[in-house]
């Protein structure tokens, strides 16, 4: 079994994001092992409004959990 | 009665993950308790990329919940 | 007026699923009183993958709220 | 202007769950205070699955928030 | 450009809840910014009951961080 | 690669909500690189008052992140 998630904390705020955007997509795989099916259902969200936005507000909460998980990368006081 | 979930704490955040996929799938069975129904919905939401996003989103509502009460992992100080 | 929900402490983390089902399940009641009702809508989610997966994100939602009242039930250190 | 939100705080949960209730219609009749309105499209909502799920996920959203503002009601140590 | 959000703090609950009202329909408005359009639209979302339970929800959402940043207005110990 | 969120820290809620606004819109980015099938999409979701509505369920779920990163800009105690 390979480690594709080995620690929620990163570098750097954006680096953050980048795996909230890896840990949306990774529920799908989970679901829909066949990555060809998935291939064929690009153009039904990459081309659709509604599906762009429901893809960002899933990135939004795992965001929220890798912000938090990182103390929000503060650099502030 | 099966005990299914006797802890939310695990080794690693994508051990942390699985959980988080189980604990959305299983409301699903206690709402539709039929697996045969069950299997017939598959390809509804399988094959449609709306659906496979929603499932996301359930999966990282249920993983910053577990991510939470395991201290987010931390590695990082 | 009876009390259904004298408190969020549960004594494990599967029970505590529980009780965020029975959160999810009363908003419906109170929206829809009428039993029969609900009972005639029963097809309409049971048979539905996207109402079945709308049912488990609001069972995820209660159970965040369940498991941070249980201090997410901690048995690890 | 009347004062209908003195307090999060609440006795109990189920007056806490009340009280979710009670956040989520105030919404609705901000956005539309036609209160005859508002009864004729009972029916659109009260006799439909998906709705009556979309009601009970924002009652979780806001129990959420009024049980993190009385500290969970906590009962246990 | 105006300061249409100088804090998150408010006196009482209630005007938390308006300030998150208030934080709900900007999105709207940055993302939409001809007001004719928006009134051309009031119709499509006043009149539909699973538009304004989903404008309850954003309303729910923001509800939760206005009230986390007044320390939920606590009036009780 | 370029640097698009060196930092959750703003000066000012309002700042913050741009943020959030940027937060969000990353995503759909991410998912449709090519800025011309964005901008043929832009009527389908500014135009559609349910869309509007989901962009800011996504903007209310960043801004809360950002918010308590923010430690939700506290003016008052």
């Amino acid at each position: 079994m390979t480690t594709w998630l080995p620690s929620l904390i990163t570098e750097t705020p954006q680096e953050g994001y980048d795996l909230a955007v890896k840990l949306s997509r990774y529920a799908v795989k989970l679901t829909q092992p066949d990555a060809a099916a998935r291939d064929r259902m690009r153009p039904d969200y990459a081309e659709d409004a509604n599906s762009l936005i429901a893809v960002s507000q899933v990135v939004a909460t795992h965001f929220a959990t890798v912000a938090a998980a990182n103390g929000f990368w503060k650099d502030a006081t």
